[in-house]
Protein backbone atom coordinates (compact mmCIF):
# COMPACT_ATOMS: atom_id res chain seq x y z
CA UNK A 1 0.00 0.00 0.00
CA UNK A 2 2.95 2.60 0.35
CA UNK A 3 6.29 2.36 -0.37
CA UNK A 4 7.31 4.71 1.90
CA UNK A 5 10.71 3.64 3.94
CA UNK A 6 12.38 6.23 6.62
CA UNK A 7 16.52 4.68 5.46
CA UNK A 8 17.42 7.68 7.57
CA UNK A 9 15.97 6.26 11.22
CA UNK A 10 17.27 3.50 12.45
CA UNK A 11 15.59 -0.42 12.20
CA UNK A 12 12.38 -0.80 14.63
CA UNK A 13 12.02 3.21 14.98
CA UNK A 14 9.63 4.74 16.95
CA UNK A 15 6.85 7.00 15.74
CA UNK A 16 3.99 9.10 16.93
CA UNK A 17 1.16 11.21 15.33
CA UNK A 18 -1.19 13.47 16.70
CA UNK A 19 -4.07 13.72 15.25
CA UNK A 20 -4.15 10.22 14.08
CA UNK A 21 -8.22 10.48 13.17
CA UNK A 22 -8.09 13.44 10.42
CA UNK A 23 -6.98 12.89 6.31
CA UNK A 24 -3.26 13.67 6.71
CA UNK A 25 -2.57 12.14 10.43
CA UNK A 26 -4.20 9.08 9.52
CA UNK A 27 -2.42 8.92 5.97
CA UNK A 28 0.96 9.32 8.00
CA UNK A 29 0.05 6.73 10.48
CA UNK A 30 -1.16 3.73 7.08
CA UNK A 31 2.72 5.05 5.43
CA UNK A 32 4.29 4.72 8.76
CA UNK A 33 3.08 0.92 9.62
CA UNK A 34 3.78 -0.29 6.61
CA UNK A 35 7.15 0.36 6.48
CA UNK A 36 9.13 -2.68 7.56
CA UNK A 37 11.20 -0.30 9.46
CA UNK A 38 8.53 0.91 11.59
CA UNK A 39 8.36 -1.05 14.97
CA UNK A 40 5.54 1.00 16.31
CA UNK A 41 3.34 3.98 15.37
CA UNK A 42 1.50 5.78 18.26
CA UNK A 43 -1.54 7.14 17.00
CA UNK A 44 -3.39 9.67 18.96
CA UNK A 45 -6.63 11.00 18.53
CA UNK A 46 -9.34 12.67 20.63
CA UNK A 47 -11.35 9.16 21.05
CA UNK A 48 -9.07 6.04 21.03
CA UNK A 49 -8.55 4.43 16.99
CA UNK A 50 -8.67 0.54 17.29
CA UNK A 51 -5.70 -0.80 17.17
CA UNK A 52 -3.75 -2.31 14.08
CA UNK A 53 -0.61 -4.02 13.63
CA UNK A 54 2.34 -1.84 14.92
CA UNK A 55 -0.10 0.93 15.55
CA UNK A 56 -0.53 1.37 19.16
CA UNK A 57 -3.56 4.32 19.61
CA UNK A 58 -4.24 6.51 22.40
CA UNK A 59 -6.65 9.23 23.70
CA UNK A 60 -5.59 12.80 23.71
CA UNK A 61 -6.86 16.25 24.04
CA UNK A 62 -4.92 18.91 23.04
CA UNK A 63 -6.87 21.24 25.54
CA UNK A 64 -6.02 18.85 28.35
CA UNK A 65 -2.23 18.82 29.18
CA UNK A 66 -2.54 16.14 31.64
CA UNK A 67 -3.94 13.55 28.56
CA UNK A 68 -0.50 14.68 26.90
CA UNK A 69 1.30 14.24 29.39
CA UNK A 70 -0.08 11.06 30.35
CA UNK A 71 0.87 9.70 26.90
CA UNK A 72 3.78 10.63 27.03
CA UNK A 73 4.90 9.01 30.41
CA UNK A 74 2.96 5.66 28.15
CA UNK A 75 5.36 6.18 25.20
CA UNK A 76 8.54 7.06 27.43
CA UNK A 77 8.38 3.34 28.88
CA UNK A 78 9.52 1.77 25.03
CA UNK A 79 12.21 3.97 25.11
CA UNK A 80 13.76 7.00 23.09
CA UNK A 81 11.31 8.65 20.12
CA UNK A 82 12.36 8.85 16.14
CA UNK A 83 9.50 10.81 14.73
CA UNK A 84 6.74 13.00 16.16
CA UNK A 85 4.66 14.23 14.01
CA UNK A 86 1.74 16.81 14.99
CA UNK A 87 -1.26 17.02 12.41
CA UNK A 88 -3.70 18.56 14.35
CA UNK A 89 -5.23 22.04 13.19
CA UNK A 90 -8.82 23.90 12.46
CA UNK A 91 -9.40 26.36 9.75
CA UNK A 92 -13.12 25.89 10.04
CA UNK A 93 -15.80 24.30 12.27
CA UNK A 94 -19.33 24.25 12.75
CA UNK A 95 -20.74 27.91 13.09
CA UNK A 96 -16.91 29.24 12.19
CA UNK A 97 -15.73 30.59 8.89
CA UNK A 98 -12.67 31.96 8.39
CA UNK A 99 -12.92 35.66 8.02
CA UNK A 100 -12.69 37.62 5.04
CA UNK A 101 -12.13 40.56 5.96
CA UNK A 102 -11.23 42.54 9.75
CA UNK A 103 -14.65 43.45 10.16
CA UNK A 104 -15.52 39.95 11.10
CA UNK A 105 -12.57 39.71 13.73
CA UNK A 106 -13.86 37.99 17.29
CA UNK A 107 -11.94 37.28 20.13
CA UNK A 108 -13.42 33.87 20.93
CA UNK A 109 -12.75 32.77 17.34
CA UNK A 110 -9.04 33.83 17.64
CA UNK A 111 -8.63 32.67 20.92
CA UNK A 112 -9.84 29.70 19.52
CA UNK A 113 -7.41 29.18 16.12
CA UNK A 114 -4.45 29.79 19.21
CA UNK A 115 -5.36 27.45 21.03
CA UNK A 116 -5.62 24.55 18.42
CA UNK A 117 -2.93 25.71 16.21
CA UNK A 118 -0.23 26.79 18.33
CA UNK A 119 -0.87 26.25 22.04
CA UNK A 120 -1.82 22.75 21.70
CA UNK A 121 1.37 21.69 19.42
CA UNK A 122 3.60 23.87 22.30
CA UNK A 123 1.87 21.62 24.73
CA UNK A 124 2.70 18.45 22.98
CA UNK A 125 6.29 19.47 21.66
CA UNK A 126 6.87 20.44 26.43
CA UNK A 127 6.24 16.59 26.62
CA UNK A 128 7.95 15.13 23.76
CA UNK A 129 10.91 16.84 22.52
CA UNK A 130 12.52 15.24 25.58
CA UNK A 131 11.61 11.83 24.96
CA UNK A 132 13.50 12.28 21.28
CA UNK A 133 16.21 10.19 20.76
CA UNK A 134 19.70 12.34 21.62
CA UNK A 135 22.39 10.50 19.48
CA UNK A 136 20.99 10.03 16.43
CA UNK A 137 18.63 12.01 13.72
CA UNK A 138 15.21 12.43 15.53
CA UNK A 139 12.26 14.83 14.08
CA UNK A 140 9.71 16.96 15.50
CA UNK A 141 7.53 18.04 12.73
CA UNK A 142 4.52 19.55 13.01
CA UNK A 143 1.88 20.65 10.41
CA UNK A 144 1.41 23.58 9.61
CA UNK A 145 0.54 26.04 6.54
CA UNK A 146 2.37 28.83 3.51
CA UNK A 147 -0.52 30.84 4.40
CA UNK A 148 1.35 30.92 7.66
CA UNK A 149 4.24 32.88 5.97
CA UNK A 150 4.10 36.63 6.93
CA UNK A 151 6.27 37.16 4.24
CA UNK A 152 4.37 34.58 1.31
CA UNK A 153 1.06 36.72 2.25
CA UNK A 154 -0.34 38.17 -0.68
CA UNK A 155 -4.03 37.85 -0.20
CA UNK A 156 -4.80 38.44 3.51
CA UNK A 157 -7.79 37.35 4.87
CA UNK A 158 -8.28 34.38 7.09
CA UNK A 159 -6.74 36.38 9.99
CA UNK A 160 -7.22 34.00 12.31
CA UNK A 161 -6.04 30.63 10.86
CA UNK A 162 -2.93 33.03 9.48
CA UNK A 163 -1.25 34.61 12.89
CA UNK A 164 -2.31 30.77 14.75
CA UNK A 165 0.09 29.00 11.91
CA UNK A 166 2.48 32.18 12.32
CA UNK A 167 2.63 31.97 16.05
CA UNK A 168 3.51 28.21 15.40
CA UNK A 169 6.39 28.59 13.16
CA UNK A 170 7.67 30.97 15.57
CA UNK A 171 7.81 28.14 18.55
CA UNK A 172 9.00 25.76 16.08
CA UNK A 173 11.62 28.02 15.69
CA UNK A 174 12.39 28.22 19.05
CA UNK A 175 12.01 24.41 20.01
CA UNK A 176 14.49 23.80 17.07
CA UNK A 177 17.53 26.26 18.69
CA UNK A 178 16.47 24.91 22.18
CA UNK A 179 16.66 20.96 20.49
CA UNK A 180 20.11 21.99 18.79
CA UNK A 181 21.56 22.50 21.95
CA UNK A 182 20.43 18.71 23.20
CA UNK A 183 21.17 17.29 19.76
CA UNK A 184 22.77 18.12 16.91
CA UNK A 185 20.94 15.18 14.89
CA UNK A 186 17.90 16.67 15.80
CA UNK A 187 14.87 18.22 13.18
CA UNK A 188 12.33 20.39 14.96
CA UNK A 189 10.39 21.56 11.53
CA UNK A 190 6.63 22.86 10.22
CA UNK A 191 5.42 21.54 7.13
CA UNK A 192 3.12 22.76 4.50
CA UNK A 193 0.97 20.07 3.37
CA UNK A 194 -0.14 21.42 -0.30
CA UNK A 195 -4.03 21.75 -0.68
CA UNK A 196 -5.43 18.87 0.65
CA UNK A 197 -8.36 17.06 -0.30
CA UNK A 198 -9.55 16.76 4.06
CA UNK A 199 -12.36 18.12 5.50
CA UNK A 200 -10.21 21.14 6.54
CA UNK A 201 -10.09 22.06 2.53
CA UNK A 202 -13.51 21.14 1.17
CA UNK A 203 -15.44 24.40 1.69
CA UNK A 204 -12.07 26.11 -0.39
CA UNK A 205 -11.44 23.99 -3.13
CA UNK A 206 -13.25 26.00 -4.95
CA UNK A 207 -10.32 27.66 -6.94
CA UNK A 208 -7.58 24.84 -6.60
CA UNK A 209 -6.80 23.13 -9.94
CA UNK A 210 -7.04 19.88 -10.24
CA UNK A 211 -3.41 18.77 -10.30
CA UNK A 212 -2.87 21.12 -7.30
CA UNK A 213 -5.51 19.30 -4.91
CA UNK A 214 -4.03 16.40 -3.46
CA UNK A 215 -4.97 13.15 -1.49
CA UNK A 216 -4.28 12.76 2.17
CA UNK A 217 -1.85 10.07 1.35
CA UNK A 218 -0.01 11.67 -1.39
CA UNK A 219 0.59 14.65 0.70
CA UNK A 220 1.57 12.41 3.69
CA UNK A 221 3.88 10.45 1.30
CA UNK A 222 5.92 13.83 0.01
CA UNK A 223 6.50 14.91 3.53
CA UNK A 224 7.51 11.67 4.71
CA UNK A 225 9.93 11.93 1.98
CA UNK A 226 11.14 15.52 2.71
CA UNK A 227 11.88 14.52 6.42
CA UNK A 228 13.53 11.42 6.04
CA UNK A 229 15.77 13.27 3.43
CA UNK A 230 15.96 16.09 5.72
CA UNK A 231 19.74 16.95 7.52
CA UNK A 232 19.87 18.94 10.51
CA UNK A 233 20.30 22.10 8.86
CA UNK A 234 16.73 22.64 7.67
CA UNK A 235 16.08 22.17 11.77
CA UNK A 236 13.82 25.31 12.64
CA UNK A 237 12.46 26.21 8.71
CA UNK A 238 9.19 26.06 7.25
CA UNK A 239 9.28 23.08 4.19
CA UNK A 240 6.98 22.58 1.91
CA UNK A 241 6.08 18.80 0.20
CA UNK A 242 7.81 19.29 -2.44
CA UNK A 243 10.85 19.63 -0.14
CA UNK A 244 11.31 23.59 -0.97
CA UNK A 245 12.05 25.71 2.19
CA UNK A 246 9.13 28.93 2.62
CA UNK A 247 10.58 32.31 4.15
CA UNK A 248 8.63 33.23 7.07
CA UNK B 1 9.70 69.70 25.15
CA UNK B 2 9.39 67.76 21.75
CA UNK B 3 10.47 69.32 18.18
CA UNK B 4 8.40 66.14 16.64
CA UNK B 5 5.93 67.56 13.80
CA UNK B 6 3.99 65.18 11.58
CA UNK B 7 4.63 67.24 8.63
CA UNK B 8 3.02 64.28 6.13
CA UNK B 9 -0.24 64.20 8.18
CA UNK B 10 -2.41 67.22 7.59
CA UNK B 11 -2.88 70.49 9.87
CA UNK B 12 -4.72 69.44 13.09
CA UNK B 13 -4.28 65.83 12.64
CA UNK B 14 -6.36 63.53 15.14
CA UNK B 15 -4.33 60.90 16.37
CA UNK B 16 -5.02 58.09 19.23
CA UNK B 17 -2.83 56.06 21.28
CA UNK B 18 -4.23 52.96 22.92
CA UNK B 19 -1.99 51.62 25.69
CA UNK B 20 -1.63 55.57 27.09
CA UNK B 21 -0.72 55.12 30.38
CA UNK B 22 2.25 52.77 29.30
CA UNK B 23 6.35 53.96 29.19
CA UNK B 24 6.20 54.20 25.70
CA UNK B 25 2.53 55.23 24.82
CA UNK B 26 2.70 58.23 27.32
CA UNK B 27 5.88 59.41 25.19
CA UNK B 28 3.76 59.30 22.85
CA UNK B 29 0.75 61.39 24.11
CA UNK B 30 3.54 63.85 24.89
CA UNK B 31 4.86 64.21 21.14
CA UNK B 32 2.28 64.17 19.61
CA UNK B 33 0.29 66.98 21.56
CA UNK B 34 2.98 68.56 21.85
CA UNK B 35 3.06 68.82 17.96
CA UNK B 36 1.40 72.56 16.70
CA UNK B 37 0.41 70.28 13.64
CA UNK B 38 -1.74 68.14 15.91
CA UNK B 39 -5.52 69.09 16.65
CA UNK B 40 -6.35 66.15 19.04
CA UNK B 41 -4.45 62.86 20.56
CA UNK B 42 -6.83 60.61 21.85
CA UNK B 43 -5.62 58.56 24.95
CA UNK B 44 -6.87 55.33 25.68
CA UNK B 45 -6.21 53.38 29.07
CA UNK B 46 -7.33 51.36 31.34
CA UNK B 47 -8.43 53.85 33.83
CA UNK B 48 -9.24 57.52 32.19
CA UNK B 49 -6.38 59.63 32.68
CA UNK B 50 -6.49 63.06 33.17
CA UNK B 51 -7.33 65.29 30.84
CA UNK B 52 -4.38 68.07 29.41
CA UNK B 53 -4.15 70.59 26.73
CA UNK B 54 -5.24 68.67 23.27
CA UNK B 55 -5.66 65.10 24.91
CA UNK B 56 -9.04 63.81 25.48
CA UNK B 57 -8.46 60.39 27.41
CA UNK B 58 -10.74 57.28 27.57
CA UNK B 59 -11.36 54.25 29.14
CA UNK B 60 -10.94 50.76 27.32
CA UNK B 61 -9.91 47.15 28.20
CA UNK B 62 -8.06 45.48 25.36
CA UNK B 63 -10.68 42.38 26.70
CA UNK B 64 -13.35 44.28 26.42
CA UNK B 65 -14.68 45.11 22.78
CA UNK B 66 -17.61 46.84 23.58
CA UNK B 67 -15.17 48.77 25.44
CA UNK B 68 -13.65 49.21 22.42
CA UNK B 69 -16.32 49.63 19.82
CA UNK B 70 -17.20 52.77 22.53
CA UNK B 71 -14.60 54.58 22.03
CA UNK B 72 -14.51 54.77 18.69
CA UNK B 73 -17.61 55.86 18.68
CA UNK B 74 -17.09 58.66 20.44
CA UNK B 75 -13.79 59.25 17.85
CA UNK B 76 -15.87 59.16 14.58
CA UNK B 77 -18.18 62.04 16.13
CA UNK B 78 -14.93 64.07 14.87
CA UNK B 79 -14.26 63.30 11.66
CA UNK B 80 -11.72 60.96 9.98
CA UNK B 81 -8.72 59.67 11.94
CA UNK B 82 -4.83 60.50 10.75
CA UNK B 83 -2.58 57.97 13.20
CA UNK B 84 -3.95 55.57 15.31
CA UNK B 85 -0.96 53.73 17.29
CA UNK B 86 -2.06 50.49 19.54
CA UNK B 87 1.27 50.55 22.29
CA UNK B 88 -0.11 47.93 24.50
CA UNK B 89 1.50 44.77 25.09
CA UNK B 90 2.88 42.66 28.15
CA UNK B 91 6.09 40.77 28.72
CA UNK B 92 6.16 39.54 32.20
CA UNK B 93 3.29 40.27 35.08
CA UNK B 94 3.22 39.57 38.22
CA UNK B 95 3.79 35.39 38.98
CA UNK B 96 5.01 35.51 35.31
CA UNK B 97 8.21 35.11 33.95
CA UNK B 98 9.37 34.73 29.97
CA UNK B 99 10.32 30.95 29.25
CA UNK B 100 13.74 29.99 28.86
CA UNK B 101 12.74 26.56 27.48
CA UNK B 102 10.17 24.95 26.06
CA UNK B 103 9.63 22.75 29.99
CA UNK B 104 8.08 26.26 31.31
CA UNK B 105 5.66 26.19 28.63
CA UNK B 106 2.12 26.88 29.97
CA UNK B 107 -1.48 27.03 28.12
CA UNK B 108 -2.91 29.96 30.55
CA UNK B 109 0.42 31.71 29.88
CA UNK B 110 0.32 31.31 26.40
CA UNK B 111 -3.39 32.22 26.09
CA UNK B 112 -2.81 35.28 27.98
CA UNK B 113 -0.18 36.20 25.99
CA UNK B 114 -1.77 35.89 22.34
CA UNK B 115 -4.66 37.90 24.03
CA UNK B 116 -3.49 40.83 24.96
CA UNK B 117 -0.38 40.75 22.60
CA UNK B 118 -2.41 40.07 19.00
CA UNK B 119 -6.11 39.58 19.99
CA UNK B 120 -6.32 43.16 21.37
CA UNK B 121 -4.73 44.78 18.47
CA UNK B 122 -6.77 43.17 16.36
CA UNK B 123 -9.63 44.31 18.04
CA UNK B 124 -8.50 47.60 17.81
CA UNK B 125 -7.98 47.90 14.43
CA UNK B 126 -11.49 45.92 13.59
CA UNK B 127 -12.69 49.28 15.22
CA UNK B 128 -10.03 52.14 14.53
CA UNK B 129 -9.67 51.19 10.45
CA UNK B 130 -12.70 52.23 9.24
CA UNK B 131 -11.94 55.56 10.77
CA UNK B 132 -9.01 56.26 9.14
CA UNK B 133 -8.74 58.95 6.52
CA UNK B 134 -9.63 57.35 3.38
CA UNK B 135 -8.59 59.87 0.92
CA UNK B 136 -4.97 61.01 2.13
CA UNK B 137 -2.09 59.14 4.16
CA UNK B 138 -3.58 57.89 7.23
CA UNK B 139 -1.46 55.20 9.93
CA UNK B 140 -2.01 52.17 11.70
CA UNK B 141 0.72 51.44 13.57
CA UNK B 142 1.23 48.64 16.19
CA UNK B 143 4.10 48.13 18.73
CA UNK B 144 5.81 44.46 18.06
CA UNK B 145 9.04 43.91 18.77
CA UNK B 146 12.49 42.27 16.70
CA UNK B 147 11.71 39.25 19.10
CA UNK B 148 8.54 38.87 16.99
CA UNK B 149 10.45 38.30 13.60
CA UNK B 150 11.07 34.29 13.10
CA UNK B 151 14.14 34.21 10.82
CA UNK B 152 15.74 37.11 12.78
CA UNK B 153 15.35 34.64 16.06
CA UNK B 154 18.81 33.18 16.95
CA UNK B 155 18.41 32.93 20.73
CA UNK B 156 14.89 30.97 21.42
CA UNK B 157 12.81 31.23 24.55
CA UNK B 158 10.43 33.49 25.64
CA UNK B 159 8.07 31.67 23.72
CA UNK B 160 4.90 33.07 24.52
CA UNK B 161 5.76 36.38 23.66
CA UNK B 162 7.60 35.58 20.57
CA UNK B 163 4.79 33.75 19.60
CA UNK B 164 2.26 36.47 19.83
CA UNK B 165 4.56 39.30 18.30
CA UNK B 166 4.78 37.09 15.52
CA UNK B 167 1.01 36.65 15.18
CA UNK B 168 0.66 40.10 15.34
CA UNK B 169 3.07 40.73 12.65
CA UNK B 170 0.93 38.28 10.29
CA UNK B 171 -2.04 40.56 11.47
CA UNK B 172 -0.68 43.73 10.42
CA UNK B 173 0.11 42.21 7.28
CA UNK B 174 -3.43 41.42 6.59
CA UNK B 175 -4.70 44.52 7.26
CA UNK B 176 -2.26 45.94 5.34
CA UNK B 177 -3.73 44.28 2.42
CA UNK B 178 -7.13 45.12 3.28
CA UNK B 179 -6.24 48.71 3.76
CA UNK B 180 -4.99 48.83 0.55
CA UNK B 181 -8.07 47.96 -1.64
CA UNK B 182 -9.60 50.92 -0.18
CA UNK B 183 -6.90 54.24 0.43
CA UNK B 184 -3.79 53.77 -1.32
CA UNK B 185 -2.19 56.11 0.83
CA UNK B 186 -2.80 54.26 3.76
CA UNK B 187 0.13 52.64 6.01
CA UNK B 188 -0.63 49.71 8.45
CA UNK B 189 2.84 48.77 10.29
CA UNK B 190 4.29 46.85 13.08
CA UNK B 191 7.49 48.78 15.21
CA UNK B 192 10.45 47.43 16.93
CA UNK B 193 10.67 50.22 19.47
CA UNK B 194 14.25 48.92 20.73
CA UNK B 195 15.21 48.54 24.26
CA UNK B 196 13.25 50.89 25.59
CA UNK B 197 13.69 51.66 29.55
CA UNK B 198 10.23 50.41 30.63
CA UNK B 199 8.41 48.23 33.51
CA UNK B 200 8.36 45.62 30.28
CA UNK B 201 11.79 45.60 29.76
CA UNK B 202 12.94 46.30 33.38
CA UNK B 203 13.96 42.26 34.39
CA UNK B 204 15.99 41.61 31.30
CA UNK B 205 18.51 45.03 30.72
CA UNK B 206 20.92 43.28 32.26
CA UNK B 207 23.04 42.37 28.92
CA UNK B 208 21.53 45.71 26.78
CA UNK B 209 24.33 47.97 26.86
CA UNK B 210 23.68 51.58 27.82
CA UNK B 211 23.77 53.34 24.80
CA UNK B 212 21.23 50.52 23.51
CA UNK B 213 18.72 51.22 25.74
CA UNK B 214 16.67 54.05 25.13
CA UNK B 215 14.25 56.42 27.04
CA UNK B 216 10.67 55.88 26.09
CA UNK B 217 11.00 59.36 25.44
CA UNK B 218 13.70 58.89 22.64
CA UNK B 219 12.28 55.79 21.28
CA UNK B 220 8.78 56.62 20.68
CA UNK B 221 10.37 60.07 18.67
CA UNK B 222 12.20 57.77 16.84
CA UNK B 223 9.47 55.88 15.53
CA UNK B 224 6.87 59.09 14.75
CA UNK B 225 9.69 60.17 12.64
CA UNK B 226 9.60 56.61 10.90
CA UNK B 227 6.13 57.23 10.21
CA UNK B 228 6.09 60.96 9.22
CA UNK B 229 8.79 59.69 6.62
CA UNK B 230 7.42 56.67 5.43
CA UNK B 231 5.60 55.89 2.24
CA UNK B 232 2.65 53.40 1.15
CA UNK B 233 5.08 50.95 -0.24
CA UNK B 234 6.05 50.16 3.38
CA UNK B 235 2.37 49.14 4.21
CA UNK B 236 2.40 45.80 5.73
CA UNK B 237 6.19 45.46 6.78
CA UNK B 238 7.65 45.49 10.44
CA UNK B 239 10.18 48.62 10.75
CA UNK B 240 12.93 49.63 13.45
CA UNK B 241 12.39 52.62 15.20
CA UNK B 242 15.79 53.26 13.38
CA UNK B 243 13.42 52.71 9.70
CA UNK B 244 15.31 49.48 8.85
CA UNK B 245 12.90 46.97 7.89
CA UNK B 246 13.24 43.72 9.54
CA UNK B 247 12.24 40.56 7.42
CA UNK B 248 9.42 38.58 9.59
Amino acid sequence: MSDISMTSLPANYRAVVFGASGGIGSAFVDHLSSDPRCGVVYAGARITLAPVPKVQPFAFDLRDETSIAMAAQMMSEGGPLDLVIVATGVLHREGLKPEKTYRSLDADTMAAAFAVNAIGPALIAKHMLPLLARDRKAIFAAISARVGSISDNRLGGWHAYRASKAALNMLIRNFAIEQATRNKHALCVALHPGTVDTALSKPFQAGVAADKLFTPDHSAAAMLYVLDAATAERTGTLIAWEGQTIAF
